[in-house]
C-alpha cells in the first residue's frame, strides 16, 4: 500500500513558544520542501509573522494559512496522535524514539488520524509537562559533541523521514484513535481518582503520572476504549469515597 | 562491521560560491550536529565569515578550521570520490541517487579514501560543468511544489544520511581509489585523444564527454587503473597523428 502525498495533509506541525521569526519562516519553507502543509504556532502571542515570510522564500503559504494558538491543548485539539521532539539530555528521552524509526507508525496512523509534530522553544525545547502531553517522543540521533539543533533543521529532518515513509508505503491499516482533548481527560480523571485512593501521593507522583501518560499514550487508544478506563478511573473515585480518614482507619 | 566515526572524519562538506554567510554558519552548525568537521568554501572570495560565525552558534570551531580555497578543483585535490549535490531540474538529475541511497557506498569509501560533498550556490545550485567534475550526483527527493531547499538545510540532510549510515556499519571492504586530479588528468587526455581521432565533434561533443566522465566516475577506479586508461588515451592519440586530412584521404 502506497500511502501518497494524503497521509501527510493529516500531519500539522506545531511550534509552541517560538522566538525567532526567521526560524519559523524556514522550517515553513522546510515544510513545503517535504510537502507538508498545515502549521500551527502556540504560545508565541509576540512572534513577527511578517519576518518570517521572509525566510520562507516560496512557501510564504503556508504562513498564510496557519493557526496561531494560545496553548498547546488548542494546538492539538482533535489529533488522534500528538508525538513531541526532544533533544538528547531531556529526561523524556530514555523512551524516545528516531525519527526514523517512528515515521512509518506516524504515517500510517496519520491515514485516518489527524496527527501533531510538537516542537519546543529555540532555547530548552519543550518542558517535561509539554512532552508528558505527547503519546510519542522523538529524538534526533544528533552528536554528542553538538546535539542541539536549530529548530528548522529539527522540523525538517522529521518531515523528510515522514515525506520517505509516505513515499515508501505504510505498514498495514490504521485505526481511528480517541482524539486527544478525550486522552487528557482520562488522564486528569485518572489522575484525581488514583490520588483519592492514595496510590499517588509525595514527590514521586508526578513521575508516577507521567509513566501512565507514556504507556497509556503508547497505546494507541481509541475513543470506546478511552470510555472504558474513563469508567474505572469512576469507579475508582467513587470507591475512594468509603474510603476512612487517616486516623479513624483501623 | 561498524565505521565509527573516523569514516566520518574524510568527508569533507564543499561549499563552492556560497553568498550568504548565514547559511554558512547553519551549514558549519548542521555539519557538527551530525559529527562531521571538514569545510572547505570554494569561489567565495567576498563571504563574510565573521557573519557566518555568529549563525554557526556552537559550531565556530568548524568555520575556525576551515578550509578557504579558490576553485572546486583545488577544494577536491587529493578525494578518492567526490559528489555533486543538485536540485531536481538540473539536467544531471537522470542518473543522481537520494542521499538514502547513496550513503553506504560513501561511508564505506570514506573509511580509505577522502571524500568530497559538493554543494552549489544558493540561487542556482552547480553548474553542469561542475557537477561533471563529480563522479556521482544526488539530489534530495523533495516536493514537486517546492524542490529547493535552503543550502544549509540540503547540507543537514545529506550529513544526517551519512552519520546513519555510518552508525548503520559499513558495506564491505573499501577500495583506495584515485585521487581527483588524477582522474580529471585522464579525462582531459582522453578528451584530447578522442578529439584528435574525430569521435567527439560538433554540438554534441560536450555531452558524449559529460556521459564519458559520468561512467567512469562511477567505476570508483584505482591508481593503477587509471594509469591503463591513460595507456589507451596515449595510445588513441599516437594513433590519430596517422590520420590523413580529410580531404586526403581515400
Amino acid at each position: 500500500m502506497t500511502l501518497g502525498a494524503s497521509a501527510l495533509a493529516r500531519v500539522r506541525i506545531v511550534l509552541v513558544g517560538s522566538r525567532e521569526p526567521g526560524n519559523v519562516g524556514a522550517a515553513a519553507r522546510a515544510m513545503k520542501n517535504m510537502g507538508l502543509h498545515a502549521l500551527v504556532i502556540a504560545g508565541a502571542p509576540s512572534l513577527d509573522l511578517v519576518a518570517a515570510r521572509r525566510m520562507a522564500v516560496h512557501a510564504a503559504d503556508v504562513l498564510d494559512d496557519c493557526r496561531v494558538v494560545a496553548t498547546l491543548a488548542d494546538a492539538v485539539a482533535g489529533c488522534g496522535l500528538v508525538v513531541g521532539t526532544s533533544g538528547r539530555d531531556s529526561v523524556m528521552r530514555a523512551g524516545a524514539a528516531a525519527p526514523r524509526e517512528a515515521a512509518p507508525a506516524i504515517v500510517a496512523t496519520a491515514a485516518r488520524n489527524d496527527v501533531a509534530l510538537v516542537f519546543g522553544p529555540e532555547d530548552h525545547g519543550l518542558s517535561t509537562e509539554e512532552l508528558a502531553r505527547c503519546q510519542r517522543v522523538v529524538a534526533i540521533p544528533a552528536s554528542d559533541a553538538y546535539a542541539s539543533l536549530n529548530l528548522a533543521q529539527a522540523v525538517l529532518l522529521c518531515a523528510y523521514e515522514l515525506r520517505l515513509a509516505t513515499l515508501a508505503g505504510g505498514v498495514g491499516e490504521a485505526r481511528v484513535l480517541a482524539p486527544h482533548e478525550r486522552l487528557e481527560l482520562l488522564f486528569a480523571k485518572l489522575e484525581t481518582a488514583l490520588g483519592a485512593i492514595g496510590f499517588l501521593h509525595g514527590e514521586g507522583a508526578p513521575h508516577v503520572v507521567r509513566q501512565l501518560r507514556r504507556m497509556l499514550g503508547r497505546a494507541d487508544l481509541e475513543e470506546a476504549e478511552v470510555d472504558v478506563l474513563l469508567g474505572v478511573a469512576r469507579q475508582i473515585a467513587w470507591a475512594a469515597r468509603f474510603i476512612p480518614p487517616a486516623g479513624e482507619r483501623a
